[in-house]
């Protein structure tokens, strides 16, 4: 048995050059001006923000790094080196006041209306809250592209769009999908042909929507076995029997794995409809 | 010729019945509990609100009026009379401390980056206000939705849909399209069946993003107009000579529909990605 299965790896000159071509076709077809990313400080973004700048320019890509109190000062960090690396126009907002603004709203309502509404809020906040400082930035960066007649670009890869590891609506909302046909354990390996700095190519994955989020934790397993799993889930079509004489998994494993795809499918499709696939008129 | 050919009239049972269905389906599948609907006192998410209380019964059906400065009072009054019919829990709340944080944010950073970036800010103000104001609205609505272990109900119908007359991630966006199948037109008819008030069903459609704004004056032409314009260009396929043929109406109204449909067609689209149609590994 091979105990660890290799994703293929990529031709770093033909990814590049592709991906230059659909960004200056996407650009010019919707007769837009500028690319809008937001600038996390992580290799997703660091990687998409090379890429804009390579196909459009320094003059015409925007980046902004929307930070929370949550957001890991090294992130902060890292974002900067990569702005000033580049040279692209570089902006940095705190999201807290908005955040607490929505929070302070929302609450307030609730105990207005506590004798109407029996509300039953059995999950925690955590997620919710997270999830709206997503889409807070989400509004931030659209807000930005409407000023400035631009493009909002995505940093959703493969890994994290098949197994819907995102914010519907809020990191998940994009004009493009940049990355998004790369499996994270091959950004990895882009990023170092494309001189991205080490440190950043080199941390622990994390969305920074609490304090000490992590990636891997959350989902439950390192990038690479994830991404060995859902190559020979989504590309090789293999069954669960077939992937364990392959790679060194376990059921439960390639479970998680499946189920995590299932039940996130919606948030990468168009919201259906009652006559979707039935005649109406 | 025909002066105005009618849409096709819809059978309201059946109408009703597969809406339901659909409901109460997805509901399950997605083992959520709620429906999460934004009530804006206009005959789109009143006909949203009245098929998810028919299907989930009142209970299980929350509403939120999330008005602001340019929402006008009528329209408050129609969100407060048709909860109060439906008897479905029911809030308001004022998004106008939330927008103004956003911009006093933008505003503040845009001063203290002035010096680095030169922005082009082109557009007016106007759009991006009216846009984030949409985009709030739904990042509240699924603040409750992560709560309450619901799912946001889409208030988007067929016209709006077609033309990409929504905000992207705003207003357009949802776990599930309810009247996505069923031109405005349409819904006035199911409406008048569904004993919807007569007031709602009436007052000339208004997004209430900016003071004054009007729908068909936005779109440049009526609904009844653009929606047989839609029917025959999407639902009967037909060209240009055909459609003069058919009906009342000119080459350049025609234009600007197809011309709307195709420009705006990114927004009912998953992002693109470069290899999308190539193959990558």
């Amino acid at each position: 048995m091979i105990f660890m299965l290799k994703l293929p790896k990529l031709d770093s000159k033909y990814v590049k050059e592709e991906s230059i071509k659909f960004i200056k076709e996407i650009i010019e077809k919707s007769k837009s001006e500028k690319a809008i990313i937001g600038i996390s400080g992580g290799i997703d973004s660091t990687v998409v923000a090379y890429l804009l700048k390579e196909a459009l320019g320094e003059k015409n890509v925007l980046g902004y790094h929307l930070y929370s109190e949550t957001t890991p000062k090294e992130d902060t960090d890292h974002a900067r080196l990569i702005a000033n690396q580049l040279n692209i126009s570089y902006t940095e907002i705190a999201i807290d006041n908005i955040s607490n603004e929505f929070i302070d709203t929302i609450n307030q309502s609730q105990s207005e209306n506590s004798k109407n509404n029996k509300l039953d809020n059995k999950l925690d906040n955590k997620l919710a809250i997270g999830n709206l400082k997503a889409r807070i930035r989400m509004s931030i960066l659209y807000y930005f592209a409407n000023l400035n007649n631009g493009l909002v670009a995505g940093t959703g890869n493969k890994s994290e769009l098949l197994i819907g590891y995102f914010t519907k609506h809020g990191d998940g909302a994009c004009d493009f999908e940049l990355i998004g046909d790369i499996y994270k354990t091959q950004l990895k390996q882009l990023a170092t042909n494309w001189n991205i700095p080490n440190e950043i190519i080199t941390k622990p994955p994390r969305a920074g929507l609490w304090i000490d989020q992590s990636d891997e934790d959350e989902i439950g397993m390192t990038y690479e076995l994830l991404d060995n799993i859902l190559h020979l889930i989504e590309d090789k079509k293999l069954d669960d029997d077939s992937i364990l004489k392959e790679i060194n998994v376990s059921s439960s494993e390639i479970n998680n794995v499946r189920s995590k795809i299932a039940i996130n499918q919606h948030k990468t499709q168009i919201p259906l409809t009652p006559f979707m696939s039935k005649k109406l008129l």
